[in-house]
């Protein structure tokens, strides 16, 4: 870490998240000095956000501080694991203090709720880039993985779905239909840009979930990385698919693909056994029954009445191709 | 990790580097699964490089692989930290397969000769761009500082210091001394693209230093970080300087500032108490002794007679300004 490096690091980001009694040494040496404590694994992650493909370069900084740490939170709850520390590589055109400011704002509003330091960092001047590392702790042997989905597992999905892929669509299309007002585009544009990571439902699944994921690329997508690891298929009744109230004021031919296909949601999919399901309803969780885990690797659609729906799951939202 | 960032990654990547008993979960989940031992603290960099900042647009991509992880590891070194673990966040103008192949030759000579393990990633479309964490492991307290030099402790650097300096200043300055033939050009160029991480030094000093760092700023630059943190000054004797055999064909008023001043060698430079020499020269390691820890503040250079030179050695070679 060169001088200035470190210098703009302390004094825009060492104070800004909580301090950790496993953090032996922060930032301002080579290296950070961390204490994993025993028994437990540590789950790390890295995530890079550059401008203009995976944020507009108008976006407010502040929520750009606060969405480049959530969407590496998500990752540490789809394996159930405690956050812990994170490391910051900032790539920045100008040392700008207004900048700066307002988006160490947003990183220390995630780090805040979540506990986790900030233990090492790396600024240089180029293209804005942001390169976040995770570190969480989980018990040894214990974190949700993608490939432990069972034949007969229920398929349960957090909060709702397709709420950002409205707000990304409106930005995008500029899409404005007359069902929505204007404190419905608010709400889907906060959930856009202020994801909330689910790992506190991570840790709570843990003991009763077989897989989980959290939904980044979409429903679909993402589902489909746990079929693919799992070698397993899966039924998804649509009719089941949590909707906000906000999204449920458009026809189904609008919101059903949002929820199917849309990303950005980082809420957590997941896998349990049947014989789970009644320990952990009484949890009170806000999570929802979608479907469940077949033999094969088709993954179907299912109207409410459970008849297949004329769709190619895999193929019809997979907006990556291939 | 959306599917198109794990493929690329899996394709080029998850081979290459070498596979170790504590990794639980590589590259292909939402996180990495890693054990720490119990005794051992976690030691982790991060560090970034961006095409015309750290590098030349036409640098070899073979070359900045290994140099990526190379000045890493050597972050791991000046803790005396064990290599253990690394992530990759490569952001990528498109993608080019001789590029990502000759890229990740280079990333695995360099991880091969530690015995990192490549464990988690992300490939996003941008302007070119390399962060890497590395994790390494070293027993519980026993890390080397910054902060931990202490009066009439000696100061050694290892290897030759200027090597790497003098290349950067021929590809600059189109720079040609008449001294030296095409082999030294061959071997600072070396020095330059593939410099050696001494993270096995930093290993065999820890018993013995006060404290250390790896210089990549420039030796008055890095060695002024710990006497900043140790609160304390020193006198450094220009005539123990370590010079290649190239950089000694050229004048002092070339070969000296550059090994003052010039960064990128990736040398420790360490401290230690004046009873540990022996037992440290027993070892056999290719380090030199050159000053010694003061009190006050003052970096002082002195000529083979113990002149002082009349060199602000801060300042004069303070390439950062302030």
């Amino acid at each position: 870490m060169s001088l200035s490096e470190f210098s703009l690091i302390e004094d825009y980001f060492s104070k800004l998240t909580p301090t950790r009694q496993d953090v032996s040494l922060a930032i301002g040496d080579d290296c950070a000095l961390l204490q994993c404590p025993p028994g437990k694994e540590l789950a790390v992650s890295i995530d890079t956000l550059v401008e203009g493909v995976h944020f507009f370069a108008d976006v407010a900084p502040r929520a750009l501080g606060y969405k480049s740490l959530a969407v590496n939170l998500s990752d540490l709850a789809a394996m159930g694991a405690e956050p812990a520390w994170f490391t910051l590589a900032l790539t920045l055109p100008e040392q700008n203090s207004d900048w700066l400011r307002a988006f160490t704002e947003g990183l220390a509003l995630a780090a805040e709720s979540a506990n986790i330091q900030l233990v090492g960092g790396d600024t240089t001047r180029g293209p804005l880039t942001i390169s976040i590392q995770v570190h969480g702790l989980v018990s040894s042997g214990r974190a949700m993985r993608r490939d432990g989905a069972n034949i007969g597992d229920r398929i349960y999905v957090s909060g709702t779905l397709g709420d950002a892929g409205a707000a990304l669509k409106k930005r995008l299309e500029n899409w404005l239909p007359e069902m929505l007002d204007q404190s419905d585009w608010q709400y889907l544009q906060q959930r856009l840009e202020y994801p909330t990571p689910r790992y506190q439902l991570g840790q709570q699944i843990l003991d009763y979930a077989s897989s989980a994921i959290d939904i980044s690329d979409g429903l679909l997508a993402d589902l489909g990385h746990i079929l693919e690891r799992s070698h397993k298929g899966a039924v998804i009744n649509v009719a089941q698919l949590p909707l906000s109230a906000s999204l449920k004021k458009l026809p189904p031919q609008i919101s059903l693909p949002l929820a199917l296909g849309s990303g950005d949601d980082y809420e957590l999919c997941f896998t349990m056994p049947a014989s789970n399901v009644e320990a952990l309803q009484k949890l009170g969780l806000d999570i929802h029954c979608i479907g469940e885990i077949t033999a094969g690797s088709d993954l179907v659609l299912e109207d409410e009445s459970g008849k297949v729906m004329n769709i190619d799951a895999r193929k019809g939202y997979d907006h990556f191709g291939s």
